[in-house]
């Protein structure tokens, strides 16, 4: 699974035929989903840390489902602004089939 | 969610009295947890990355639905020791219904 | 949770102000909901004589699983033909902010 | 998947050597649960009947998903059962590590 692609970086900005898969989280939104997101980087050092520390299982569980919810958020978070964004927008120029398409099956596989 | 007590840590040892909840991962199965922990935890910094990075949403949401199955399967395996190890333990000493019950309620947390 | 209301019944034609709300589903999609829906009420009644006959704990967990992914699927159809449907239409008549918002919020729920 | 084999059930009385896989409901919690099962035979039923009656999308989502969870209370129920009678059993008869790995296998299964 190559998703580290060059495509929509900042270095090679999207070509116009491109536009409904440019980057559409606005400033604000994208700097909270960083700020969960390095949260979510500690509390998965923290459950490594206790494992190495031979905490009680449970402890280390009840953690474990903790940062699955919080990853949870962060990807409903994102399937938002991409449904406000790039969907929106590809449906308003009537190119909505695919990525209705590519949304469900993305769905999919996030329910599991 | 203060589970950063003392209890079973190196620091201090269980008491007798707290054998049902010492840590019973063998040390080949820590270290195999602790290995993909950090691999775990280099999946989250890449999807912070690629949050920065303005990454195309869809992308970054495969990455989120990857950490966390990844983040189920150490959840599974440590629900696998602590059953072979402090719930059998507890069984076999006729202590298990308090075990059982805790079990079923990180369960609970855990499908969710 | 009263979803029980007359909107949008046979009986009941949608107001225009409620074209948003209008069920879309072709006639073929719901030919096909419907028959996935027949099955999976066998199959449920199938569990209650499980337990009635007191069948081993696992098989019967493992039908309850079967269900569950059975009423996954026919949700995540229900989603996609809504998302094609009545989401799409509410975003090309600019009206399509209230029905994202309602969309991930149904989705919160549906993947818990 | 065929689970409707004859093991374990009232006709065929478990063999001594099927022990560990006998039905281990109490009569209380067993109809108990033919209750719960009873109303969601009733839920799913009044899902088939929105989608003919072309009822709103996002109502049959909701009624999909309060299913789904009626459900895994349930499957939640028997595996408290199953671990306090059938496991509890067999760990305590030394018999315990096949059965651990049956249910891991099956939570690993229900939790998708």
């Amino acid at each position: 699974m190559n998703t580290l692609d060059d495509r929509n970086t900042l270095e090679s900005p999207p070509s116009p035929g491109d536009a409904d898969k440019s980057p559409m989280l606005p400033d604000r939104n994208r700097q909270d989903l960083i700020n969960r997101m390095r949260r979510l980087e500690g509390q998965v050092r923290g459950i490594t840390k206790m494992i190495e520390d031979q905490r009680y299982c449970v402890d280390i569980l009840l953690q474990v489902s903790a940062a699955r919810a919080g990853l949870q958020k962060v990807g409903l978070s994102i399937l938002e602004n991409h449904t406000r964004g790039c969907v929106t927008t590809a449906i308003k120029e009537n190119r909505g089939d695919e990525m209705v398409a590519e949304l469900i099956d993305v769905l999919d596989r996030f329910m599991k």
